[in-house]
């Protein structure tokens, strides 16, 4: 579950650089809780075709955080802004990196 | 030449997500300053094919921003990092982001 989560976190940040259809099928099982099987039959496809494409999926995104890092970076940029002291140069910071 | 330094931004903060070809192209016309004709006798192509594959890379640079805008992001990161009066918290921010 802490994977998941993790995974929906990269999602938001990459989501971009994927394609329609990861995108699809990524948001289909993670944020509209559709089983593998419900998004086969949806697609047309078997339960393991489903499984294998959200596998690729999430393998893309741990690669573009190893290259980007920009998960860790966000989140280290928001330790920093929790800290500055000026609370509208805070309300920026955060604004650009996202809550 | 503007133009040429907006491009070498984006390919500091992108490479990572071009292929090993794409970036050697890049480096060789932009940070050694190979001409497109000495790079095409390197690599046994001709001038065309290096001129079109640079083309291609600096389209993916363009994409990505796109669809990231980390320049964007880091450069607006920038302008509130310089206006933080807790030096030892600016210089963290200014490490993440890069200079």
């Amino acid at each position: 579950m802490e994977k998941d989560f993790e995974f929906v976190e990269l999602f938001e940040i990459y989501k971009g650089l994927l394609t329609e259809k990861q995108r699809d099928l990524f948001f289909s099982h993670y944020f509209l809780d559709l089983s593998l099987a419900e998004i086969a039959e949806q697609e047309g496809g078997t339960r393991q075709n489903v499984y294998d494409s959200i596998k690729k999926v999430k393998t893309k995104l741990v690669e573009y955080e190893g290259v980007l890092k920009l998960r860790e970076k966000f989140s280290k940029v928001k330790d920093i802004a929790n800290k500055i002291k000026n609370e509208s140069l805070q309300e920026e910071l955060i604004d650009i990196i996202g809550k």
